[in-house]
Parts: C-alpha cells; sequence; structure tokens
C-alpha cells in the first residue's frame, strides 16, 4: 500500500481548506509495458493548481472529483518496463500527489546531467519554462529596457527576473516584505527591489523607473497591476502570467479586486497586454530547456527553494502559495 | 472680422459644458509666404477632442487656455501665397474652430477627385486611419475571424465593421437603439447588431458568437469591455480604441466605471489587449488613405454622417458624441 491526495470538494470562489482534500491509501500498481513505477522525491507546487481544481482552465484535462490530485513532481524509476528507463533513474513529469505512482514512460524526462533533483521543477515544468517563453515571447526584452515583475520572489517571478538581467534589462522586482526583497536584490542580482507592503509602489516605481516601466511581468494583478498601468513607456508590454491577489475569489464576488482602471493607458502608450498561454508556446519548450539548463551550468540561474517536508502536508504546502509564504519555488520533500 | 471658439476652461473629470468653450470675434489674417486662408466649409468631431483639453494626450501638442479649440475640418481656399493650392482648392486639415482660419499651406491636404468634402472627415484624418490602422494592424483580421465591435454605429465602428467585412469577417456592432442597431445590418451589411440598450450583451454574444471573438474592436469601455472578455477566443486580439463610457469620469472617481475584473481571461485564451496610438503608425497613412479612397470610389465603403449646422453650435455639437446621440460621423456645416 501506499497513499495518494485525491480531490475531495472543488476551492471554487474561496481559499483552500484541508476538507478540499483527503488522504487515502491505496495498492501500489506494477508497470505494466510501457510503464515506470516510481518512488516520488519531490512535489512542486503552483497557483495554477488551484484553478484545476475549479476546472477553470481549459487548457488542462477537467479534475475529477475522488481522483488523484495533479501536479508535477520529480521521482526515482522504482521499476521498468519501459526501455528507456532503468531502476534509479531520476525522472519529473506529472506524476500527481502520490507515494508511488504508476505512469506511462512517455509522460516523464529524465534529467539532464548536473540538474539537481530539486532544480527541476524550477528548470522544467511549468515554472522555468514560463518564465522563459513568457518573458521571452510575449514580454519581449530589448537590452536596456525597464523590466518591472510582481510576486518577483516566487518561482516565476525570480527567474524571469535573472532571465532578464542576462537579456539586458534593468530589473525591479516588487514583492512583500524586507526578506523577500533583500532576497531579489542580494541574491538573485535584481537591479532594485519595492517592498509593497511597507513602501508606496506609485512613488517607488516613479523614482526607480522615472522613463516608465517597458515590460511589466504581472504574478498579482489588482491595485499592483493598476498602478504599474499608469506608468508605462511608449510601446511597452504588459505580461499577464498570474493573478495571486484574485485566485481566491469568486468573479462575481464583491472582494475579488477591481479591475485596472488604468488599463485605457494603453492607447496612451501604445500599449500590449497579453496572457500568457503556455500551450501555444509548445514548439519552443525545447529552446526553453536547452538555454535554462545551460544557464543553471553556468552558474547564471539562482534557484529559490522553500523545501517542505513530509507528504502529508502536501495540501499546507500548497495553501503557503496563496499565502505568500515561499520564496522561489514551492516544493514538499517527500522521500 | 470673423468668430472663434477658445478654450475657456479644462473639462477634467466631468461632462463638457457650455462655459468651456468662448466665442470670440477675431480679425481676419492675410496669408503670409507659405500660408492659405480658408472658409471652413465642415468641421469633424472626435471624443479625443475632449481628452485634448484636459492635456491628457501626451502625444498631441497642449491646449492653450485662450487658444483657438484645436480640431479637424475642411476648407475651401479664399486666398493662396502657396505654389501648391489656389483659391477654391478644397482641402481638410487641423484648422481648429474657426471661420477663416490662416495657416501652414503644409499643413492643409488637398481633396482627391470624387471624395466629398463631407466624406473627407470620415476618410482622412483620426476616424479612418484609426480605423484602417487599427483594426489591420492591431486587430489584424484573418478572413473567418468573428469581429465585435463596440461604439458600432460612430464614425470610426462603422467604419471598422466595414472594412472588417472586406477583410472577409462575421461582422457583430454593439450599438444603442434600434436605430443604430439597424443601420448597421440594413445599411453596412453587418452581420448582426446588440441593442445594449434594450438587450443583455452577454446573452446575444454567446448566440451570435458561439466559438468566441476573435477581435473585439472597443470604443466604450465600462461593462461592454468586462462583458466581451468573457467571451474570447483562443488567441483573440482585443483593440483598445477609445473609452466612452470613462471620458467624463476622473480616475479617481468613484463613479469612473470600473476596469475590466475580466482582464485575466487573457490568460485562459492567450489573448492580446493593444491600445491604439495613431503617431505610431504614421508611416502607414499613406496606405491607409490610398485604401480608403479606392474602397469609397468602388462604392464598398458607406459613411453614415450626423450633420449639424452652423459654426454657433459647435460646443453643442461635439456634446452629441457624449451622449451618444450621432450616427456615424459627427459633423458641423458651418458654411
Amino acid at each position: 500500500m501506499q497513499r495518494q491526495w485525491v480531490v475531495a470538494r472543488r476551492p471554487s470562489g474561496r481559499p483552500l481548506e484541508d476538507g478540499d482534500f483527503e488522504l487515502v491509501e491505496a495498492p501500489v500498481r506494477a508497470p505494466r509495458e510501457g510503464e515506470v513505477r516510481l518512488t516520488t522525491l519531490y512535489l512542486g507546487f503552483d497557483p495554477a493548481q488551484k484553478s484545476w481544481m475549479e476546472n477553470l482552465a481549459t487548457y488542462v484535462a477537467p479534475v475529477e472529483i475522488g481522483g488523484v490530485m495533479p501536479g508535477l513532481g520529480v521521482g526515482v524509476v522504482a521499476e521498468s518496463r519501459a526501455p528507456a528507463f532503468v531502476a534509479g533513474d531520476i525522472v519529473w513529469g506529472m506524476i500527481g500527489w502520490e507515494e508511488q505512482p504508476t505512469v506511462p514512460a512517455a509522460e516523464v524526462w529524465k534529467l539532464p546531467p548536473e540538474v539537481p533533483a530539486s532544480a527541476a521543477l524550477s528548470i522544467f515544468g511549468a515554472t522555468g519554462r514560463t518564465a522563459y517563453l513568457s518573458l521571452m515571447k510575449v514580454g519581449k526584452p530589448v537590452a536596456g529596457d525597464t523590466l518591472v515583475i510582481s510576486g518577483a520572489a516566487g518561482a516565476t517571478g525570480s527567474l524571469v527576473g535573472q532571465i532578464g538581467k542576462i537579456a539586458g534589462c534593468r530589473v525591479i522586482g516588487i514583492a512583500g516584505g524586507p526578506e523577500k526583497c533583500a532576497f531579489l536584490t542580494d541574491q538573485l542580482g535584481f537591479d532594485a527591489a519595492i517592498d509593497y507592503k511597507n513602501e508606496k509602489v506609485r512613488t517607488r516605481l516613479r523614482e526607480l523607473a522615472p522613463g516608465g516601466i517597458d515590460i511589466f511581468f504581472d504574478n498579482v494583478g489588482g491595485d499592483i497591476l493598476n498602478t504599474a498601468l499608469a506608468q508605462l513607456a511608449l510601446k511597452a508590454r504588459v505580461v499577464i502570467c498570474g493573478a495571486i491577489s484574485r485566485y481566491n475569489f469568486d468573479p462575481r464576488s464583491p472582494e475579488m479586486p477591481e479591475g485596472p482602471r488604468n488599463y485605457f493607458n494603453v492607447v496612451f502608450s501604445g500599449a500590449t497586454i497579453q496572457g500568457f498561454l503556455m500551450p501555444q508556446y509548445e514548439s519552443d519548450y525545447p529552446e526553453a530547456d536547452r538555454r535554462l539548463v545551460g544557464w543553471l551550468r553556468a552558474g547564471r540561474l539562482i534557484l529559490g527553494e522553500d523545501v517542505q517536508v513530509g507528504f502529508e502536508n502536501a495540501p499546507s504546502t500548497l495553501r503557503r502559495l496563496f499565502e505568500g509564504r515561499n520564496i522561489g519555488k514551492q516544493l514538499l520533500k517527500v522521500a
């Protein structure tokens, strides 16, 4: 027997609760031809997982009540009936919240040399590809651009800022609290950080980006997005990647943060607001992976990791994202 | 002597009022070398003129209190000291609210053959170029696209819809009242119209665009924009051209329509919201002019015109735009 977390309820329009998940025991299943059985090492967490539970994102298979909670993870192959894998291989993929998942070999990938197990979930899958592709293909950085990132100390934001530095941008991160801000400037090499909990974002942006924002990379929504929209440079690109301020509310609820009143500034600045929809860039995944691995090996990317421990803590670890508690990638060490 | 309307007050954050303008007498000035003196035939009106008075748009020269109200118009050359013009030529340009303006010859343009005087203000200048360039360069229509236009019975919207038809789109207009809607479908050849004053926009859009909106062309903002954002097709383009619902309010006023809560749908649909800033497309003006004149001559464009009469009525004619009273281009016949 092994343990699984299954989805018990949809957290639609409200914060996640303990009762949304149920910890169950299930038999370990021997792999059939073309499958591998894994021992899960790490689970990786992303705010999008809540929207999957709500069936909001049409590009992800619907999550069934009673089904194993989907999620990316890293495992070690315990038993293989696929020619490409042998026991001991370290792989990543959508393995779900399960201690010993048995999955199709075609849906997991071996880690390249010199990529640590925990790093895989920052570099591959949603986080790294999102950071690279949304910045490069939607933000379209030009050396000398001023790049401002909200939610900058999160997994995606912290990578976006570092990639922006490699691309020659001046990088300003917005994050909550002095610890996160120090992480951005002292460890990741951001040019500046704004602590939205203790500083006036509007004023600080005016000081730090007097020529306006060329690229605004938004993970937050709400007031911060609205404030940034008032300070766009000519032909600015606004990348909508996430909106952590919105995920706990129903769109029709009065508590849902207001939409950005300053959206009309896109006319005065000829600016673009574009949503990043991952599957549109599938053909570019190899480019993203190759460059990120190259930069990681060259020591040009620092991966912030917030590692919680113990399979039983998966739901509370997911909730940390919505409480703004993680610095860097939120991980759970399972084995 | 002749008459001018000068700007008396800035209408910032509120509707236009009578006292915002002052009718004054001024001497007729003989042209110097390189200038022409005109007799104004028509003035053309655009909601952007209010934002010019508020000095909101950084791409237009600041409007001075006590200065002649700027605006596009058509005149006949009364006296020329420029080699390119002779008395009797019909020209258009930024001639301002003045009965007999004397202007640099380099700032007015002769009407091509077969373009009636009143049509110049729909085809050239802000209206026609905005319609053509914002649809073609920002909306990027592909034959078969579903194009939805708000403020569709206005000067720009009614042209955008007709250009969209030429480009092979299915065109749905949103306008206020049965008269405007009949104008769109019966006279301009739109495929469908939604009367937002008497119909439920959300429901009608679902019926008329079951596959989602490929291009949403927005002149309105507010609830209509928000509703459209919930019904975007994959890779939709949202062109922000105007926001007539906003122009009477201060951005910080509680009466200002809320920002679009549904903006985050751009992530689920990988969509783009882009502002149309005319001066960015200056190199494309000849293309726009040439095609519009060609389509006009070929009988493929119908120009709706709302013609008021009498120079003294210029301020009240401008206000008609904000009251939603015009169908097609708002003009004032001066002489």
